[in-house]
């Protein structure tokens, strides 16, 4: 038996119930470090969980910023530098990358406050998460504000990707649990996940098989 | 060791091999049915993997829309109603959820072609999917063009929501593992979740504990 809310029901939940309900609604989240540095050579290194595929040719993304919060700090540093990474998140690190949730000063950088390791490659000015088995250097493109709520969507082009060989299948697919890749759902679960099936390109008429 | 790949190595990907490896890089994500329907009561179901969490309070996600693609129906049927269904997929609807990304015509509706259960509910003119565990109703608010690659970033509010009472915890979190909700990675491979942990709200200088 299902339980229905109306808008009316969800208007008048606490606030952080209602935080923690919508959260939840929109599913399986995909998570990731944001590096950053300042003009003056400060790092950032904050999780964010609203990363979305914007398209492969040419290679774009995009994610939301709360410039009211504690992502403010990457927001800055975005606008400064244009240049930021992205870092999968592995079970190894998740407390690590959940702590880095944390109000930090400017002055305290999440790479020491946590003990990730900042990682600086050749034509890149702003560290990776060493840990990290997935990097992506990425380049700021532009921004979207939402009126309103006041976030902010961030398109962002790939510039680099680092990940280990044996994630990468001969069509292009990285495999994600190979490479220990999580999930998050609310604001602060973290899940594991298996593959059920990949499934065969969808035609009218003919049911779709597993492939591999 | 980590094999890395610059932007002119992407650029120079074959387009198929380009499309599984960029729709990988970013993560898990959340996957769902999008129910719509057009003025002349012609019903339309799609799969979508570009959901995202915008706010809670006005509650708000975003998704995104390429309408030069079977996407197209969807977009339009948004457009001349303004309300559309959101319905979470577990692994007994999964390849049903895929086989609705084939080339079906205006006059085919996915929910006759692939089996699945178009449900009425009272108040709301689009169907939603029967055999879905988590059910939203939605309202389109606005769209942002994103002119460098076509594509159109929708911004709905969350009007309704159906889920069963034992997913609900009592501080408003949503167990989308008791659900069965699945996440997609790629263009076509599912997966399912399994909790690695809760986290305690993060402050400076203090370890995250599991939480419950």
């Amino acid at each position: 038996m299902k339980r229905s809310f109306t808008n009316e029901d969800i208007d008048s939940f606490e606030q952080r119930y209602r935080a923690a309900f919508i959260n939840s609604l929109s599913g399986y989240k995909s998570i990731a470090l944001i590096g950053t540095i300042d003009r003056s050579g400060r790092t950032n290194l904050a999780i964010f969980n609203s990363f979305f595929h914007l398209g492969a040719n040419p290679p774009l993304f995009g994610f939301v910023v709360r410039p009211d919060s504690v992502e403010r700090h990457t927001w800055e540093n975005i606008q400064e530098t244009s240049f930021f990474t992205v870092n999968h998140i592995h079970e190894g690190i998740v407390t690590a990358a959940h702590q880095t949730s944390a109000r930090y000063t400017r002055n305290q950088s999440e790479f020491t406050e946590t003990g990730l390791t900042p990682e600086y490659k050749q034509g890149f000015i702003v560290p990776f998460v060493k840990e990290s088995e997935i990097q992506i250097g990425a380049e700021f493109l532009e921004s979207k504000k939402i009126e309103r709520n006041g976030t902010i969507i961030v398109i962002a082009g790939i510039r680099s990707v680092y990940l280990p060989e044996n994630c990468l299948r001969q069509d292009g697919l990285i495999e994600l649990e190979k490479a220990g890749t999580i999930t998050g759902s609310g604001i602060d679960s973290y899940h594991k996940a298996t593959k059920i099936a990949r499934l065969s390109y969808a035609k009218p008429g003919i049911i779709p098989k597993e492939i591999e």
